[in-house]
């Protein structure tokens, strides 16, 4: 009898999660590579930075997660490179071998060459960076308190979201909520007419996946929580003080925070694969999620390049599959599945997404969403919300927390993590 | 009608809490100084640095706690030094004057100069240490499934506690509970007869505030634990990689907790205040709390040294009280009742120390305690345990999500907060 094949997988985000749970029945070892040692909930990643989650709520292990598989294991290394011919990934802790390899490194924040961005914005893409966010917020807070100065307090009482997809949307929705319910009670002399929160908009619209009324309706709300919400809005410049628009208006603020876009992770270009512009670092992947050339390679999530319904890699399909968490769940099952078929000696099958739909809260009783093709706005569609994220979130334990947190925070107006942490 | 006058208090730990708190119905405003923007249950912050709970579940920011008393205020502030004469404090946000102050600014890790393991042991104090040493017992786990070298590997599973006081014995039975119960789990291919458990106590005894009958209870529960509890073992030196024992001994060890003490903050020398040797760089108080020659300047907690029913300022009393919570909870309360004597112009009132008592938890069902004249060890002194710690945290929403954890890793032997976050 010979070993059962080795499939690494490298990254416990939506993909690599998936791809590694669908091969618990396979004839194959599966040993999963992450940095971290844990899975991250990333949807719910800006209400850790505005204070409402605490970080363990929305992570867990990837060993807890996958304790009960048989053939997983797990290391936590740091990926440096691949010898696709030698079947080898060069890692932190040495070479680590495979049969099957599925890469599912995910991505990481796009500053489209904003130099002055990456140093002075704050992006919101793992745990570090959302307590990161809201350590700064609350620390602005402290610091206006703090300051005489007129000018410079409002200037740190200003907070600029920029970026109008769901993330920047809910972030600032987030935000306003975070201010005008809850620390305003805690800080009795702070003068609300100093606070302003800010949404940016390079084009002129947000939340552009969702008709036309639900989008509107999320302006109106968004607006009428006390966010200014400005389109056709881009950002020049940032010097940790001021932000300059490419229409010469300058705003002063020490808060802004970046939900403008993603690119593929670093690792595409440790690993010697080359993109093609326009498409966010990403490599062009078979239909089938194979790496062209290396049919022992999968690809999945926002590493990947394809196409809807593509013919060929990254040929002449439809619009470009978007960098989004359902994506990555259904190519992690694909690329199992895919796997299991090359184990078997049987045929590969072809990728093809179903559109679950885009769903966007904006704080309270608030959200839109079409969802399935059901479109829905305000309460009906913010219970829709809580429902699926709930349900979403991985383990029991961690969906009882949320919902408690979110059932107090509702009820009482509250926020339970409002510490400032120190590193 | 002249302004109130003005107490500035600095820290918000238990002294200072409790000295604000207590002057919520006086004719004075009350202003807090603390460089975090939350009061710490140190108490609990063991099980932070075990995983069994989140920091935000132990911290409440300072300004939610007293959000509802009128005449108070909170600064986010490092204080730097003071000016007696003047009555004025040197802050970061430049100097604030007062009428009355009250110093409660607490204590740090006391390396009684072993500089090496001030570099390389990891001490207790806050919550970046507690969740420094969580990720650190958490890597050392990963990095020993990577380790080829069976030395290596042990070195990496053997985790030693210096300190047989009730933050060592809890530590030790803490981290042994969430090896033996909970990792065992995670790493089914860890060797459990490869990981090493050491507490080491400099003197013949641990807990040596308790009755015989319940340290000899206490040193057979941690045993049974699996912990080698080691008495007059005196550490000379550690490298990071080796402990030395003043006898010579050596252990290969990467983590090493240290829990054997607590000295006076360093701001105490800052102030230029004097300590004399052997009183852990505490300063001498008047039976009233006041510091001499400075009627207008209170000291309390930590931070302060007085005698047990002491007749002047560290004067021929009994036993120096001990730097516990209890002590500066209460003081704290004394020092509010002698500023608002002093503010109605009427005597001040000596501070006498109520001792309740002691009580350290080992891990299940397992506790030992002498509170209020009760014995106790077993499963009565854990529910024991259980309650005053419940009750004392503040905070309703703390209480619950605390107890919530506490039954959820009851019942099901896990531990919410697995998570090795990176800075």
């Amino acid at each position: 009898m010979t070993a059962p094949p080795t499939v690494v997988i490298v990254g416990g985000g939506f993909g690599g999660l998936n791809a590694a749970r669908a091969l618990r029945r396979a004839p194959v070892t599966v040993i999963l590579l992450d940095r971290n040692n844990y899975h991250l909930f990333q949807p719910l990643l800006y209400q850790v930075a505005t204070a409402g989650l605490e970080p363990e709520e929305i992570a867990r292990p990837v060993r807890a997660i996958l304790r009960r598989q048989k053939n997983f294991d797990f290391r936590l290394v740091e990926v440096r490179g691949v010898d696709f011919a030698q079947r080898r990934l060069d890692t932190s802790a040495g070479p680590i071998a495979y049969d099957y390899l599925v890469l599912s490194h995910g991505s990481e924040t796009n500053y489209f060459g904003l130099e002055s961005m990456r140093q002075h914005g704050l992006g919101l893409k793992d745990i570090p960076d959302a307590v990161h966010i809201r350590n700064h917020v609350l620390t602005c807070f402290e610091q206006a308190m703090l300051e005489p100065d007129p000018e410079q307090r409002r200037a740190r009482l200003t907070f600029i979201v920029v970026g109008g997809g769901p993330t920047g949307v809910e972030m600032a929705g987030a935000l306003s909520e975070l201010i005008r319910l809850v620390l305003v009670k805690d800080y009795p002399r702070l003068n609300i007419k100093d606070v302003r929160i800010l949404l940016l908009e390079a084009t002129d619209k947000i939340l552009a996946a969702l008709p036309e009324r639900l989008r509107e309706a999320a302006v109106t709300t968004l607006w009428r929580k006390w966010i200014e919400v400005r389109f056709n809005a881009v950002v020049a410049d940032y010097d940790g003080e001021r932000v300059r628009l490419k229409s010469g208006e300058v705003i002063p603020a020490r808060t802004v925070i970046w939900a403008a876009g993603v690119q593929a992770a670093e690792l595409n270009r440790r690993l010697g694969l080359e993109a093609r512009a326009g498409r966010q670092g990403r490599i062009p992947i078979e239909p089938t999620l194979q790496l062209p050339g290396h049919p022992e390679v999968y690809m999945i999530g926002d590493a990947a390049y394809l196409e809807e319904n593509a013919g060929g890699a990254g040929g002449a399909g439809g619009a470009p599959l978007p960098m989004v968490a359902p994506v990555a769940i259904q190519m992690g099952k694909h690329a199992a599945l895919n796997i299991r078929n090359a184990v078997r000696g049987q045929p590969l099958v072809p990728f093809r997404y179903r559109d679950q739909g885009t769903l966007a809260t904006i704080g309270r009783n608030a959200a839109v969403c079409n969802v399935y093709g059901v479109q829905a706005r305000g309460f009906l569609a913010w219970v829709m919300w809580l429902g699926i994220h709930i349900v979403q979130l991985i383990g029991f334990r961690n969906k009882l927390f949320v919902l408690l947190n979110w059932a107090w925070d509702y009820f009482f107006y509250e926020r339970a993590a409002r510490l400032i942490t120190r590193d």
